[in-house]
């Protein structure tokens, strides 16, 4: 009788006395996934069975000798980093993206007030007439104050003519700005174009920025995935729904899909009630999505829209 | 004998019964500021005087009238706007200089942070081996995930090998955190040179990130000028001053003169001590900038370094 015993460093095979008869190593950790040697092996002993559980000690104090120690520890190390990088999936991706994006929201605000309030000294009537933090910082990144003036037909100015030095300060910031805006923008585009290919149906009725928040909210595609929906409902709203717990303050109705033009265009009794619909079918096409299923998204919006939103 | 009265919008003469004589309009603000019609009326009338305080109820009345009520409201609105542009003083863009070298510092870590994260999953190795933001944020920006690995000698990463779209993204966050970095160092070279020509002596002394923020919460030169050398002591500190003075916990030595050089490299039980003197000569130098004195700040600065700065 004959025990054979897979491990990672190779395949063992031992007499019923456990001295070892035949031993087939692994060079790569792909030998032990592939497990060609120990159909083999199986196959040379046909007789021979697995080690049972209660004799594993044995083969333990058979492998703890110093000479497999190395071949173990090396083996170990390169499983655990070929999980490591399969841990890198686009769910990592979609996250680092959209907190990129919330960043940069958060950064371009920041300039854009300082560039209002610098600028503001220098021709206080553009930043008056320009609402728009984004035009403004293209208006101010490319022209003088006279070409300004002129553009904008602003013809008196309470403030002050800079010197050429100190207004290209302020064409400074106005281009990093720009900057700052362009990547959010690219960040948005490739976060569409991740979740095209990773989670479509998210992407369609969630949209970009709010399905990329539920992925990040839920830790992930899978878990979200799992996720009964009327969790995915409150995702985001933590800070209240504890709040309503410890004080029994009102609880919350929705977390990030607030923003949800499904939530934001329901009639002002059905906001709770689109809510809850949505996040039944945001659910849905998590789920889908994980498990490879079918584009059903569209399908999805429509029916929403065409209960919640009357005023099209 | 007659009344003479100089007004923003002219010159009135009256006789003694307060029926206009003369008057001298001006056409702008400049006239009234130079003061030449004043003279000449003043110089014409020899007998005349100025209208004493008691009378100028009559004055008034007469100035009431619809017709110089126009001429009255244009005046003051240009007196007005005149005081704003000279409200912009260097004093204001040393002030957004170094608000946005603190805001750009800001920044530049968050997005650090977030280059960190994202190129972590791709070579963590390399995040590793070089602490300093700027230098990763170079070596990313730049190069291909192969061309780090030869280029630092990491021969086998953990990090997953991304696809060449999402690398592409890392590389523009890098880009932008260079642009950040190149932008902020502009500012403090600007702030610099601003403050050598304002205030030669604080900056000599205090340094430009110290002697800016000192302005910043002096409110400005003047300003700073005339605050006791304790005020300028304790500027930056006052949080930890009124938590002094409501709950009695102990009060703050030092402000933002903290960072500064001479009480870092003080002996321990001399920072407090040094602060003080510092502060005396910081104080000095405000008022030297402000009155457009001496360069005295060198000076200063060899008598504090030798007294507290001992091993050199």
């Amino acid at each position: 009788m004959k025990y054979l015993f897979n491990s990672l460093i190779g395949v063992f095979v031992f007499d019923n006395q456990f001295n070892p008869v035949e031993e087939v190593r692994y060079k790569e950790i792909k030998e032990y996934k592939k497990g060609e040697s120990w159909e083999k092996i199986k196959k040379k002993y046909k007789d021979g069975k697995e080690v049972p559980e209660e004799k594993l000690g044995k083969v333990l104090d058979f492998l703890r000798g110093r000479k497999y120690f190395d071949s173990f520890y090396l083996m170990n190390q390169e499983l655990t980093k070929q999980k490591i990088k399969e841990a890198v999936s686009p769910d990592l991706l979609i996250i680092q993206a959209i907190s990129s994006v919330e960043e940069l929201t958060k950064i371009s605000n920041i300039l854009a007030k300082r560039l209002r309030e610098w600028q503001g000294w220098h021709l206080p009537e553009l930043g008056e007439r320009i609402g728009d933090d984004e035009q403004l910082a293209k208006l101010v990144a490319g022209k003088s104050r006279k070409e300004l003036m002129k553009e904008t037909g602003i013809k008196e100015s309470m403030g002050a003519e800079l010197g050429k030095e100190d207004e290209e300060e302020i064409k400074k910031l106005g281009k990093e700005l720009l900057g700052i805006y362009k990547l959010k923008e690219d960040y948005e585009g490739y976060l569409k174009k991740t979740m095209k290919g990773f989670c479509p149906n998210l992407l369609e009725l969630a949209g970009a920025t709010i399905g990329a928040k539920l992925i990040e909210l839920g830790k992930g595609l899978k878990h979200l995935a799992l996720l009964p929906a009327s969790t995915i409902q409150l995702l985001g709203a933590e800070k209240a729904l504890f709040r309503h717990i410890k004080t029994g303050a009102k609880s919350p109705k929705y977390g990030v899909i607030v923003n949800h033009l499904i939530v934001q265009r329901a009639g002002k009794g059905e906001k709770g009630k689109a809510a809850r619909r949505l996040a039944d079918k945001l659910s849905l096409c998590a789920r889908l999505d994980y498990f490879k299923g079918e584009f059903k998204a569209p399908e999805f919006r429509k029916e929403l829209e065409e209960k919640f939103i009357k005023n099209k």
